[in-house]
C-alpha cells in the first residue's frame, strides 16, 4: 500500500507492506487525514518515532479480527491512544489512555499512523461519524476533541471571561470550541484573515495591535506556542486566574515564573481529549472547519503537501487516499 | 524610634519618626520579628520599595484611634496586606487582600515595615496571640499560614502522596504544615541536618543522594526556588498531578514546559495565606518552630543579622527590640 514514512527522512513509499488487524482489531480503509504541527515536530526528531506519520483521518472499516462485525463498512474516527486496559491502571479506567504508561498512540509512540492507504486499530478506540458529517469536518475531530479537553479539565464559569492568545490553528479551534460551549470568549492574534475565521462564526476577535492589555482575565489559553506569548499570557491571567497551556514547543527563553506565585496563578496543561463531545458539536453544526482547508492532496503528493504545511499562512493541508 | 531601614543601602537609624495612628490604626509596640527571604530580596531591588524592613512580628498594642480600644495591651500578629475594603471589590469581600489591586503589604509595599521599636496598623489585619504561644513561636504565624495556604487552594486528598522539595525555611515550614494537616507527606532535601527537624517532628524525610525519582505523586511542592528544582519537580508530578510553585525566585534558565503539557500537570502558584489555621496549628502545639531558630539579635545588631541571615546553613535569624 501507499504510505507516508518517516524515518530519517519523510519519505513516500509506494510498497509499504499493508497491515493485518490483529485481536480485536479493525482494518481501516482511510480516507481523508490531515497533518498537524506534531506530524512536523516528528520530522524534527519529537518523540524519536520512525513509521508512517498521521494521527489525524476519517476511515472505513473493512474488517474486523475477534471484534463486533457491526463495525464493517461503518465510517469511523479514533482517538489517537489506547491503553493496558488492565483493570488495576487507573487511566485505562477512566478511558484516559493517553496517560496509560503502556499506551500506543498513532503515528507517533509505537504505532503506525494513518499517512497510509489502511491503518488497523483496536475497535475500542473507533467511534463512527455521523451521516450529516462530511469526511472534510470529520477530519478535524481530534483537534477539536483537544479544544473541548479544557472544558472536561476545568470548570469555566459562564460569566468569566475566557481570553485565547495566537490565531493559527490551535488558537482558532480551541476559541470556536469554547465559543460553542457559550463562553464569553475574546480571540486575539495578529492575522486579520484568521480572526475573521473565527468572527464570522461569531467570535469576539481583536488584532493585538489594537488590543489594550490588562489583568483581567479569568481564563487565559496560550496557544501561540512561544515564549513571548506565554509571557504575555501571564501579564494577561488574573489573580488566581488559570493559565491553559496548550503547546508543546520549548520555550529556549529564560522565564520568569515569579507572576505565577504572586498572583497565584494556575497553569493548566492540556493535550488531547476524548471524542464524543467534538463529534457532538460537529453533528450539531456549531463549527464549520472548511476555511481551515489550505489544500487537500492525493497521498502521492504527500512530501508536497508537507512543504505547504511548513508555509507561514497554511492552516490545515489534508491528504486524500484517492 | 529604632529601625531598620532600606533606602539604596540597608541601615540602621536610631532616630526614625515613631508612627502615629491614624482613624482604624492600631500603634503597636515590636517584640519579636523575623528576618525573610523577601526582606533580603527588597535589598537587591525586588519591589523598588525603600523605607522599614521586616513583615513577621508580634508585638503589644499600646494605643488604638477610633477603633476598638479593647485591643490595648493585647498581644497581636498582623496578616502582610490590607486592601481598599471597598464592597465591589471581589478580593477585599474574600479577605483576599494581598490581590486588591489598591493593598499595602507590610514592609513591601506602600508601607513601613516591622523592623523598628513600633508599627501602625488597621486593627482589622490584627489577631491576638493565644497565651499559650511563646513570641518564638508566634513570629513564625506569617511563613506557616503561607503553607497553610496551599490547603485553601488545593484539595489534597488524605490518600494522595505528595512531595516537598527543598529543606530550606520554605520547604522545612511546608512540609510540616501539611503533615499537620494529616497528610502523607515526604519531605526530599540535600542537608541532613535540617531534614532531621522536619523528621524529629514526624515528616518522612529523605536524602536527595538516596531517593529514587519516580513520576508518582499526586501533589510536589517546589521549594528550593531554582529552575532545576522546577525540572526536577515536573518530572516527579504524575500526570494529571498538581507541581505546587512557592518562591519567587527568577529561574535564570531556559525551561522546557512541554512536560506540562504532556502529563497535564496542573502549576499552582501559592503565596501568603490567612492566618486563623497558622494560629490554630500554633495554639495546638502541632509544630515546634524553636529548631528553625539560628540566633536572636537585638535591633541594635540588625545590620549584623542581615549578614547571618546570608549564611548557607543559616534558617531564621529573629530581631528583639529590647
Amino acid at each position: 500500500m501507499r504510505a507516508v514514512v518517516f524515518d530519517e527522512g519523510l519519505k513516500f513509499d509506494n510498497n509499504y507492506p499493508k497491515p493485518i488487524p490483529q485481536e480485536g482489531e479493525a482494518l481501516i480503509r482511510v480516507k481523508l487525514a490531515g497533518i498537524c504541527n506534531t506530524d512536523y515536530e516528528i520530522t524534527k526528531g519529537y518523540m524519536g518515532y520512525k513509521g508512517i506519520l498521521g494521527h489525524e483521518f476519517v476511515g472505513i472499516v473493512e474488517e474486523v479480527n475477534g471484534a463486533d462485525t457491526s463495525w464493517i463498512e461503518k465510517r469511523v474516527v479514533a482517538e489517537i491512544s489506547w491503553g493496558c486496559d488492565d483493570p488495576d491502571c487507573e487511566w485505562c479506567a477512566k478511558k484516559n489512555y493517553r496517560h496509560c504508561p503502556d499506551r500506543h498512540t498513532i503515528g507517533i509512540w509505537k504505532k503506525d499512523g494513518c499517512f497510509a492507504d489502511y491503518i488497523t486499530l483496536p475497535t475500542n478506540i473507533l467511534f463512527e461519524v455521523p451521516d450529516n458529517v462530511p469526511d472534510e469536518q470529520a477530519v478535524f475531530v481530534e483537534p477539536l476533541a483537544a479544544a473541548c479537553e479544557i472544558t472536561e479539565q476545568l470548570h469555566i464559569e459562564p460569566m468569566q471571561k475566557v481570553l485565547v492568545l495566537g490565531d493559527g490553528k490551535l488558537g482558532l479551534t480551541t476559541a470556536l470550541a469554547l465559543h460553542a460551549f457559550n463562553l464569553d470568549v475574546l480571540l486575539v492574534g495578529k492575522h486579520q484573515n484568521k480572526l475573521d475565521i473565527a468572527s464570522k462564526q461569531g467570535v469576539k476577535t481583536i488584532l493585538l495591535d489594537s488590543f489594550t492589555p490588562e489583568k483581567k482575565y479569568d481564563v487565559v489559553v496560550e496557544a501561540t506556542g512561544t515564549a513571548s506569548g506565554f509571557e504575555t499570557s501571564m501579564s494577561l491571567t488574573k489573580p488566581r486566574g488559570v493559565l491553559v497551556l496548550k503547546s508543546t514547543v520549548a520555550t529556549g527563553k529564560e522565564l520568569n515564573l515569579a507572576p505565577i506565585v504572586i498572583d497565584e496563578i494556575t497553569v493548566l496543561g492540556s493535550r488531547c481529549g476524548q471524542f464524543p463531545p467534538a463529534l457532538r458539536l460537529l453533528k450539531n453544526k456549531r463549527i464549520d472547519f472548511k476555511p481551515f482547508i489550505s489544500g487537500i492532496y492525493s497521498i502521492n503528493d504527500a512530501i508536497e503537501a508537507f512543504e505547504v504545511n511548513k508555509q507561514k499562512d497554511t492552516l490545515k493541508v489534508l491528504i486524500k487516499m484517492d
